[in-house]
Parts: C-alpha cells; structure tokens; sequence
C-alpha cells in the first residue's frame, strides 16, 4: 500500500469536552472567558497559539480559518465563540462551538496515531486547568449524544477519483455506514462530490477505547484504498487512452483558462490529481497540488487578492493562480 | 479591409462546359475517352497535368482529391469519370461529372480575378481542341439549368466565426439568397456549420457577363466580411474575458486531447484561429493553420498513416498531429 500517500492526504482527531459545573450545550457570553482564560494558558506551555475571538474577526478572516479547516462553520456563526490556533496551524482548539471545547489535530498524510498523540497532550494539558465533565459510566459527557465516551472522532481526508468515475463510491460509503464508519464529500455530496474529496470519520465515540477507534478507522481507510486503488486499475486496463486523455484535457484546461470557477476547477483538478499520482502526466509533484485547493477557496482568494473581488474577478484570479501553479510542477 | 484575407481564405471559379454533339447530362463510357483525349492535349500546353482515371483510383485516393477540393463528391461515384489536375493543385478539369466537362481553378486568398484570368486561359485552350456546346441566345449550355448561360460559378470560402457564435448568420445567409448569392457551411449546415466555414458563391449565371458575376460575388464577400468583424468587434467590446477564455481553453485543449474527434477539432479549430485573428492568441502564423484543416480529413490522415486506421485510432491521430502543429506555432 504505497500508495496510500496518495488516497489518504490528510488526517484529523477531534476531541470534545465540556467544563463541569457549566450549562451545556452553549454557555452564555459571560461565561466564555471563563473558559478561554485557562485553555489559553495551557496551550501556551507546549507551544505559540493565536487567540482569535470570533466577535472581533471580520467574516473574510472567518471564513479563511475556516477554509483552512482550522474551525468550524458552526463557530463562524457564535459571535461569542473563540479558538486558539498553533502556529503551525496543526492544533486548534475551539471554545463555545458545540460544545465548549473542541479540540482538534489536523495533519498532512495518513498520521492518525500521531495527530492522537499529540492531541492527548493536548487534552492533558487542559485537563491540569480545567475540570472537564465526565461520568464513570459513560466516559466525556457532550451536548450532541453521538460524541459522548471518548468524545473523540478520528478522520481521514480521502482523495477518490477512480471511486467516484466507476460511481462505485456510492456501494461504498453504504458498506462503510454499517460499520459505524462515515464518508462524505467534503465539497458537494455522495457521488457528486466536487474534486472527489471525500471525509471519512467514525460515527460514535462510546463503546469502544480511543485505540480501539483509531484501529477500525485505520482498517477502513486501508480497505477504502485498496478498493480506489483496483478501480484506478480497471480504469486503466479498461481504456487507458481515454484516462490520459480525460487527465491531459484538464491539464490543458486548467493551464489555458482565463475564467474558471470554483466548481469546474475542483472537478478538472482531481483529474490532473490522479493524472500525476498515476503517472499519466509527466510531472512528479503531487504532493504540491493539495495546498492549492485550499489556497482557490473564495476567502483564501480574497485575502491574497488583497481586496474583495466580484465573482467574475475571483474566477479571473482562480484562472491565472492555478495556471501559474500547474506550470511550476514543470 | 486589411482583414479580409483573414475572413475570405480561398477563392474558386468554375466554368461547366458540354460538348457539341455528344448527349448530356452525361456520356456513355466510350465516349468519355473522346473527351479527355483532346482535353489532356490541350491543358499539356499550359502545364503539367495529372490525369486520374476514377475508375482506377482507390477509395482513399478519391477521397484525398476529394478533401483537397480537386474534385467533387459527384465524380467519384462516377466510374468513367476522369479528373486532370495541374502539378500546383491549382487547376483542375473534372470529365463527366454533372457536365461533360468541369473546369475549375483555385487559390488560397481573396484572389477571384486572378483566379478567372487562369481558368479563362484553360477555357480557351479547351476550346481550341474541343467545340463546346453553346447557343447565342443563352450561351454555353449545361445538365441544370442554373449553369446556363456563363457556366459559372465564382465561390469564396468564408470563415465567420463571430457571425456564427452570435447567431446572426443565418440572417446574413437569408438576406443574400434573395441577391441570388448561396451561403452554406463547407462542413455540416447552417448556423451549425462545423469550423465556421461558409463557402458563399454565385445562384445562378444566366442574364449576367462573367465580370458582373465576379463583380457581385465580390462586393458580397466585402459586406460579410464587414458584418464579421463588426461581430468581433461586438464580442470584444461585450465581454473580451469571455471571448479569451473560449480561445485559450481551445488551444489547451487541441495541444492536450489524447484523442480528438473530427467535429470537435473543427469547432475547437475555430475557436483557435479566430483567436490568432484577433491577437489573443501570442502567436502570429495563422495562415499555416488552414492546411491543417486539410490534413486532418479522414482520407488524409489515412495516407499519412499509411495504413487503414480505426475510428479511435484515427482520432488519436488527428490528436497528436494537430498537437504537434499547433505548438510548431510558437
């Protein structure tokens, strides 16, 4: 399974918890700083964190964090909500979201051992400082039932092309579902998924240890590859010339276009994706092209852009900035 | 009209010719040795001439003269049919086609002129040898009777790729039928026409001398070419992002496709030239890329090939041929 570099590009752990003695779900304004005040200063044993208090960031600095995927759409929306984010942009830890902490770990690659470990010192340190709510029976107590035990949901960024072509990604997230095991398209839904990036995460957090989470949604993600990786195959043994054409016209598109939405240009991406990952293009790297995808989402645009563009001149500056991306691969 | 060699690409005359005393339409088989004897000897005094017999040709190599233009579709069903063709492809003399005999000249450029001077030259000598049936009431006399009279028929080949994305040639088609002028699209019809290329060319040619004919097919060649590129001009001034979207993606797409149909090359084609036309493609050489359009007629690819091709393996090579000519461009 070398290749699952690849398929599995990225990997997150989440933890969620709760201040004991504190209303849950939301708690109210005043409160907040309760709670902001002693994650801050347990962050800042183990490294530099940003404080950025939702009420004072403007929608575009929201909406770039939450492009990143550093927070949640959720917390965009709670004026009174906080998040405290590494420097590296690799741990963030939310306050006043669903719930009143929300730890999270995100990592480039198939890491989700490492992104736990260094989430449970997280979670260790937070714990020095805060009492969380916990019960004997039930483990980390949590405003949606679904996130009560270990409050942990462990995630993995799949890249699923040949799934989605072949349309056996549909067969797939059904088998999955029954496993207690989620995927979802991260742009768009089910088949459809714009740029076939899909999210795949445990749905329940009770029952099972964090260890024992983190191995079913391990396994899930191997079998996952291994199928994406027979269906590049099938492709391939099935019309070879046809797959390079299809990956070679989006290389040609992409590099030629002068307005080029966000929709077309997921799409026409996850085709050079898979073009280089299959060596049908002849460049090498791949692993440069995901911080694009990330860099065309419309708030990323706008905060390099510098001022907020029309939709017409956000497609112009997708054009040229992924033209100019694609023909540095070389 | 700096720009008119730019809209009107080639020029043709053609004089449609009987014998006397031999039945038209057409001849029996023996006769047609009669006639291409005399018209061998003749056209020998002006040139080098090449005498096709149809009925010793191959498909393929019919189809080749065919897609040159040299002859028609009408001879090459006609087994006893023969076609003498001048060395630079310029003249050619059809024997038993719809008329004992077709003379035709053509040249690349808005040169009708000079092209009737040419023919005018090869009728004469024709007539030295042969005694043409004519009638000095109605002149020469013809199989249909809209040949009567000159015999000819004066064609430009038009490109309008602005009309034809605006939608307004079939108003301009409409408007010149009734000045006795056809319009129609070389490849497929009407406001669909494949490669947005028209050839326009004189109704009829009775009642009219052969410089009035000329005449009127020539102003009409100059207020389409005014119609088109008033329609470039609107398109640029409507939306100049637009218009170079649709030719860069064109050219991204011709120098990438792995595999290229015949209707989609045409109408990608247009899009590519129009755009060297207008200066929003970076490279000059515009007039090299009507051989292009010649070259990549199934029958010519065939005799590049060298070999019979598939369906599939004709379009990957009419990808990688029309690839490799493009970026020759620069």
């Amino acid at each position: 399974m070398e290749k699952i570099p690849d398929i599995a590009f990225s990997s997150r752990i989440r933890l969620a918890r709760n201040v004991k003695g504190y209303p849950f779900p939301t708690v109210d304004d005043h409160y907040v700083s309760d709670i902001v005040k002693p994650v801050y200063q347990s962050l800042n044993k183990l490294g530099r964190f940003h404080l950025y208090h939702m009420g004072k960031l403007s929608a575009l600095e929201k909406n770039v964090l939450r492009e990143k995927h550093l927070i949640s759409t959720d917390l965009t929306n709670h004026q009174s909500g906080a998040a405290l984010i590494s420097e590296d942009e690799r741990i963030s830890v939310m306050v006043n979201e669903e719930d009143h902490i929300r730890e999270q770990c995100l990592m480039p690659g198939f890491r989700l051992e490492e992104a736990f470990s260094v989430l449970d010192k997280v979670d260790d340190a937070l714990s020095d400082k805060i009492e969380f709510a916990y019960d004997t029976r039930y483990g980390y107590l949590t405003s949606c039932p679904t996130n009560v035990g270990t409050g942990m949901r462990a995630s993995v960024m799949l890249f699923l092309p040949a799934l989605t072509m072949t349309r056996k990604i549909t067969a797939v997230i059904h088998a999955v579902s029954r496993e207690r095991i989620t995927v979802r398209g991260v742009y768009g839904e089910g088949s459809s998924a714009e740029g076939a990036m899909f999210q795949l995460s445990n749905q329940i957090s009770l029952g099972n240890t964090e260890s024992e989470i983190l191995r079913h949604v391990y396994d899930t993600v191997l079998k996952i590859s291994e199928a994406e990786i027979s269906a590049r195959n099938e492709l391939l043994a099935r019309d070879e010339l046809a797959l390079k054409d299809r990956v070679r016209r989006a290389y040609g598109t992409l590099t030629h276009a002068v307005i080029l939405s966000s929709r077309e240009f997921m799409q026409l991406f996850a085709d050079v994706k898979l073009g280089v990952q299959m060596g049908l293009l002849p460049f090498q790297n791949a692993g440069l092209l995901d911080d694009v995808v990330v860099k065309m989402q419309p708030a990323n645009i706008t905060l390099m852009a510098g001022r907020e563009l029309s939709p017409r001149e956000r497609d112009a500056y997708r054009a040229e900035y992924v033209s100019k991306a694609l023909l540095s691969l070389g």
